[in-house]
């Protein structure tokens, strides 16, 4: 039996992690979780799982539940989300919270010996660097939630790191995939959040048509696979089965294949490393499917995917510069503020007006991230 | 440094296995081999690796080599094939002989300890029951060279065997993947040999074309990885780009990826479980490729595939049957004796006049398919 503590309960990858733990009573215990402001959503998992510790965002809410369910211990704001990555009785904290929120109480449960299922994409591109050092530190495994990286991960398993020639990370192109440049000028957000492949929340949408969650997924295997950029390579795929490759210095290449399906990387990082069934999930029929398409990724016309690079390569603050940015650019162009082409341009301005500052501690990227949040701000 | 005994050294798999031998001169030394009549390619492969001990066909043979390399022990006939199966210095007996010859001395490889890669398909389909227990008892592993189950085996790195949900075995369709079964009344010999991927020998193109090849894997796979014939499956994909699948009960696939080129599975064979560079092996480049396609298997277009589920689920000597009227079919093929689809109805001739023996000694097999073979050529 394997305890659980899982940040952003409410969200579609904590959603999902709770399907597992559901599917799987005598393997998985939820012992604590956070939420946001969906207090009758927590109220639901608390009478199903019967956790020990909950954390909500806001004092008030905190305080209503905890006339509802004396038998739990209840907690809010960040410190809460710390108690909850912290808790002791959990062996495996699953962080699946959005943004960088999620950074400081994974550094936390890594110093409290948490394995840690990672699926924040912040916590990495922003401060991998801390991240992995810390996990090295005190040997605790991180292991991707990503079905990207979760894909890599398994064709790693019974590897050795040395015989890697380059990770080939797959990329659906999204929403937007067969369209040129020109005709990117007047999507509208409805457009955008059509993502052909896979269902999830309106930011993720957002920045696989971008190509930024490609991006993003880069600099993440940078960290978690400790590559080199230059041996990280983006596919079109637009089938999104093969989930990601490993090619090794013999040329044999191994793929993780499947239907997109969310629970089955979010269940191996937790039965890593065994497996469990997961009978639920729809199982590959490659003969129905009938053909797999493949396509040089052209990065003039994802430049996004052009600036992760750039900005990993270059490293120290300039990923947080690049994720703070595309963050708010985001949320811009959802709030109807700009259009979809002009996400880039400012992740480009912000990215240009940034004077890198290596081995940044975890004030100096908060920092960071703040100044370029109110940068791209004040060019909205 | 491995020590590597090899038979069948001029064969298709034997000259390739001597390349990466020979790529890795500090890895590996080839110290003793055996080859059937083609005595230029003994003494090049004799100056070049300076081996032990050879082992010839002809008693002829071995005296004018004996004369000639007076520091190299020389021996012949079966016998000479044991002494290099069992040669004391080798670490690793690769077995790339044609045909049912090699059965005995990979067994007595086996009772010596070593390491076997198996290349040679008889020795598993006609008595993989003694193949596998004496491997178990002597605590052997048996290492594919087969690019499918190579890639089952890459597959299944790091996984459990209670996971697996089944093995998907790939197949091009051969040189006549897009006839139907009219079309192929009239085929001729030529047609028939020419692969559209696999640059193999006469009788595995042959097979390939008959599907009977991967009849034989479907065998193999089951003794090697201890899988039922329902939970292995044929998957048409004409490009052979994926050799071969693993699916887990979780839903998630585990493919090994790469262009054809056998030098791969061998070298990884000889190197397991570590991998060593093969820089001269073409990289795959799926962008290039564009599409792979997949196909249902249709059992009633390809019926030698039928014969090898039904003869494997038989058991037995049933397999034995199988491979001895396929032997003599297509050499009868081969010879212009018969046409393309008189190939299947000899074989099915065989399977239905067959008792089938369980459990048979080595002694009954030889006896079964010597049998076999006569009641076939009474046919033709």
């Amino acid at each position: 039996m394997k305890t659980i503590s899982l940040m952003g309960a409410s969200g579609s990858i904590g959603t999902q992690t709770i399907d597992i733990i559901r599917e799987h009573p005598t393997e998985f215990k939820l012992a604590a979780f956070s939420v946001g402001n969906n207090i009758d959503f927590a109220r639901k998992i608390i009478v199903e799982f019967q956790p020990k510790l909950v954390s909500v965002q806001e004092h008030i809410d905190c305080n209503t539940l905890k006339a509802e369910f004396p038998a739990v211990k209840f907690t809010y704001g960040e410190e809460g989300l710390i108690e909850v990555a912290t808790y002791e009785k959990a062996d495996i904290l699953v962080n699946a919270v959005l943004g960088s929120v999620g950074l400081n109480p994974t550094l936390q449960a890594i110093e409290c010996g948490k394995i840690i299922a990672i699926a924040n994409k912040e916590t990495l591109v922003t401060a991998g660097h801390l991240v992995i050092e810390a996990a090295k530190r005190n040997n605790v495994p991180l292991l991707p939630v990503d079905s990207e990286h979760s894909a890599i991960f398994q064709a790693l398993q019974g590897e050795r790191e040395k015989n890697i020639e380059r990770l080939i990370l797959t990329a659906s192109g999204g929403s937007f995939r067969d369209r040129t440049r020109e005709e990117l000028e007047n999507v509208t957000v409805k457009e955008a959040l059509n993502h052909p492949n896979w269902s999830m929340g309106a930011k993720i949408t957002i920045d696989s048509a971008t190509m930024m969650n490609k991006g993003l997924e880069v600099i993440e295997a940078h960290w978690l696979f400790q590559m080199p950029y230059e041996k990280i390579d983006v596919l079109l795929h637009k089938e999104s089965i093969i989930h990601s490759m490993v090619e090794f210095h013999d040329s044999s290449v191994i793929a993780q294949l499947g239907t997109p399906d969310m629970r089955v990387p979010i269940q191996f990082a937790l039965t890593y490393p065994d497996r469990l069934p997961l009978p639920s999930s729809n199982r590959l029929n490659l003969a129905q499917i009938g053909k797999l398409h493949f396509q040089e990724m052209d990065v003039k016309r994802f430049r996004c995917l052009h600036f992760a690079y750039l900005a990993g390569q270059e490293g120290g603050t300039m990923p947080t510069v690049l994720n703070a940015a595309n963050e708010v650019a985001v949320a811009a162009f959802l709030e109807g503020k700009i259009r979809f082409l002009q996400i880039e341009d400012l992740i480009e301005k912000a990215l240009s007006a940034h004077q890198t500052i290596q081995h940044p501690s975890l004030t100096t990227i908060h920092q960071v991230d703040k100044e370029t949040r109110e940068y791209v701000r004040s060019l909205l």
